[in-house]
């Protein structure tokens, strides 16, 4: 892919030569092919457009992201569930893995996506022009498309997304390593993978590849992994990350070499770690610095992100952004919603009439970690709930306290709710185990719609003996 | 178990031998040890109560129900993923499976769990009385307990559950044949098993011994299996069946006789099935037929249940129902909300008192299928929707749909919702997939709380990529 163009590429099979020289002047310019370009759907048709992309066409989650991760994670859960077969009366044999045929099956399936999106834009949508380069301001609502061209556009969207942050300690070092982007593409399975970084994307990598058959070693400069989640999910978490990897918590890495064809850490406590190869996952960091924002008057704030406010407007008249790159959540599913409201504003040229702006609502974004065992979480974590001051109540019910639980003999799960006394309010719900993501929905919902905790719990049927109960279970635990 | 005594039993160490001659009038007497026993919580902990169980202490949910078979079943899932790995470039071989350790997996479970609440309200509770033997009415509240005693209650509850269908054909053939009370247990795999029935109860068993490597025959008089549920759902459900078992539809049995240590099954049609094992699945009747009724003054509806009220109250003044004895739904959830409705009356003694008396909620009653793939629903199927005479919308989202589902190579999931025009109000949905049981609760939310379609939808983040956007994008999807 990575298709960038050597001149200036502003195509759409039905412009002429003459309608090129004229869309300099744009309706809508849109920074970013991910969320920004899913965003514009058949209301946009008859609007002219500029898609501005430098990168793989489609962004993040689908190049390197959720798309592609979920898949080897799905994998990775399959060979898990062979190791503990034995458990249920089943014998069963791992005889190998196949990673090319893992790398096509995902890729097989993502790179062809890409590609036909790009190809919509490019070729079929007529009022569409693909600027394939660096993007950046050069003032208000004027940008250098970074393919030797200026253009202009009554409204302008930032969706450039953000990228792996690299410490310097590795970046200076030299030597080879891999982040997201390129990790899942790696030519072979590393006998031994160095992870550096105790995010979600660690966790779903460490998981990933040694459910694969990799030896893993995580390290993390915290004392516990997923740090960000609720403590009782972090301190599970971290014991059963204990059990499968070698975790090094509280450590930083002090230097890095090669090491005979792999990677050799040197910690801050002198230990030294080698391995096959090296991830770093420590994060990521908006691309608001890549697009010389202030020539567009837009503000950034200290952490790098563009500043918005609810209705998703910068500082700069008519410029909206959305995504990764102003967003406090990292996550596909508030780029979505928050592309929903920008298309919203656009299209009612809503950026100086509060009446018809749109604002996004941020209140209960749910999040999941795709590692094992799933993890997902909405609203507030116990420590926040006590420290705002509340009246809380908490409570934990294991997924073994369940029949469900039984059945798959798990000994990890939870479901944590936390909620208010007196009014029941749900004000945070942690859920670590099987099908967390599906598991928690329903908490989402009673979140958002302001059901409180013990009519959630006694006002519908939860199936017996589905996992749901442990929700259930949770909700009628609350001594509200 | 089952120990039936032969002299009366009504033992509770609290009791003093005057005591026991005192108990023959109890506070409340309750017919069956599942749902009615669980029932009696803290609140009855000074209510002189008496239980009557004939059969294995606990119900069928606990013994031979829910619990167990969803063990049987998840280790079959884990058997079937085992089948799927080399699709995600694992290669894995399956050994054997040990029939012995799985049972004894699950009745080490199940088993002591039956001991202990026996043992709990035959030792441990000094307020009840426990009798051990088959219980029916010799006059209004009063009951010939099985054990050579007669005794009497303010309060009776009949909660005696319901029986395996066997039909004529096969009971007269005086042929060895299972039911789900006993199919669990069978000495070793059957090399073919052979079902008779196509509900839920042939659905689950047929995944759970096929997966395990039994050939199964399955036969049934309707032309779908599970035709109870949605159109879409039985169908599809039915496609994938014939799949992977041998499905013969439209087709009664003629004859049943031994053969060779197993059976041989002559059908309408003529043709000969042959199998190792014959499981008999054609249904549940309500045990009220056992219990002379008519003694007690309760009233039986023409299909043989219990006729009760909104309030669980039978015909017979101070005499409630609940579970399979009474319900249109053979659901344990169902039963435990009926059981909790009751426990409030009881407590209340509210049987005339209707300012005081608590009603059952059946509006929207959830039901699961766990056979493979996973089914649930709530509310109206298709037809039932639109024989209703309402303005209807129906969208099906198909796993395949979702990133999810991509990552699962699912080829089979889907969700159906079913909503009416212009309010949007939730009238059903019918989930056939992966986690289905985990993913239709936020529909079952919905619907319960009078959440609309649109509101559903949009009102909240679905996780992404999570299972749980092809219930939002089947929402999305109405036409409404």
């Amino acid at each position: 892919m990575a298709r960038v163009a050597a001149r200036p590429r502003h195509r759409g099979s039905g412009l002429t030569p003459e309608d090129v020289a004229a869309v300099t002047h744009f309706d809508i310019a849109v920074i970013g092919s991910g969320s920004g370009n899913t965003m514009l759907d058949k209301r946009f048709r008859d609007t002219k457009t500029a898609i501005l992309e430098e990168g793989t066409f489609g962004g993040t989650c689908l190049n390197v992201g959720c798309i592609p991760t979920k898949m080897f994670v799905y994998g990775a859960d399959v060979a898990r569930t062979i190791e503990s077969a034995a458990t249920f009366g089943v014998d069963a044999r791992r005889d190998g893995v196949r990673w090319p045929d893992i790398v096509s099956r995902v890729f097989g399936r993502v790179d062809p996506l890409s590609e036909a999106g790009e190809h919509q834009r490019d070729v079929l949508h007529s009022n569409v022009a693909l600027f394939r380069g660096h993007a950046r301001f050069v003032g208000p609502r004027r940008l250098d498309t970074g393919t030797g061209e200026v253009i202009t556009a009554d409204q302008v969207v930032v969706a450039a997304g953000s990228r792996p942050i690299v410490p310097e300690v590795v970046r200076s070092a030299g030597v080879r390593y891999y982040t997201n982007d390129d990790i899942m593409r790696i030519p072979e399975l590393p006998g031994h993978l160095v992870i550096l970084g105790g995010g979600f994307v660690a966790a779903e990598f460490a998981h990933v590849f040694s459910a694969l058959g990799c030896r893993v070693t995580v390290v993390v400069r915290g004392e516990k992994l997923l740090r960000h989640l609720d403590r009782d999910v972090s301190a599970r978490f971290t014991e059963i990350a204990r059990e499968r990897w070698d975790v090094r918590t509280s450590r930083t890495v002090a230097a890095v070499r090669e090491d005979a064809g792999g990677v050799a850490l040197t910690l801050d406590d002198g230990a030294q770690v080698t391995g096959d190869a090296l991830l770093v996952a420590t994060g990521r960091v908006p691309n608001g610095d890549r697009l010389d924002a202030a020539a567009g008057g837009i503000e950034l704030a200290p952490d790098g992100r563009i500043v918005v406010d609810e209705y998703q407007r910068t500082t700069a008249e008519g410029v909206y952004a959305l995504g990764d790159v102003s967003s406090a959540y990292q996550l596909k599913h508030v780029s979505n919603h928050e592309a929903r409201v920008v298309a919203l504003n656009l299209l009612q040229h809503a950026w100086a009439d509060p009446s018809v702006l749109t604002a996004a609502d941020h209140r209960f974004v749910p999040a999941a970690v795709f590692t094992a065992p799933q993890i997902a979480s909405v609203g507030m974590t116990e420590t926040q709930a006590r420290a705002s001051g509340l009246d809380v109540a908490v409570h934990i019910r294991q997924y073994s306290d369940v029949a469900y639980g039984w059945a798959m003999e798990d000994t990890e799960g939870f479901c944590k709710v936390i909620a208010e006394r007196g009014t029941g309010r749900l004000l945070g719900a942690h859920v670590l185990g099987a099908q967390a993501s599906t598991v928690i929905q329903p908490l989402v919902q009673a979140m958002s719609f302001g059901l409180d905790a013990r009519t959630m719990a006694t006002g519908q049927y939860w199936i017996h003996p589905a996992l749901t109960e442990v929700v259930e279970n949770a909700l009628l635990g609350l001594d509200l």
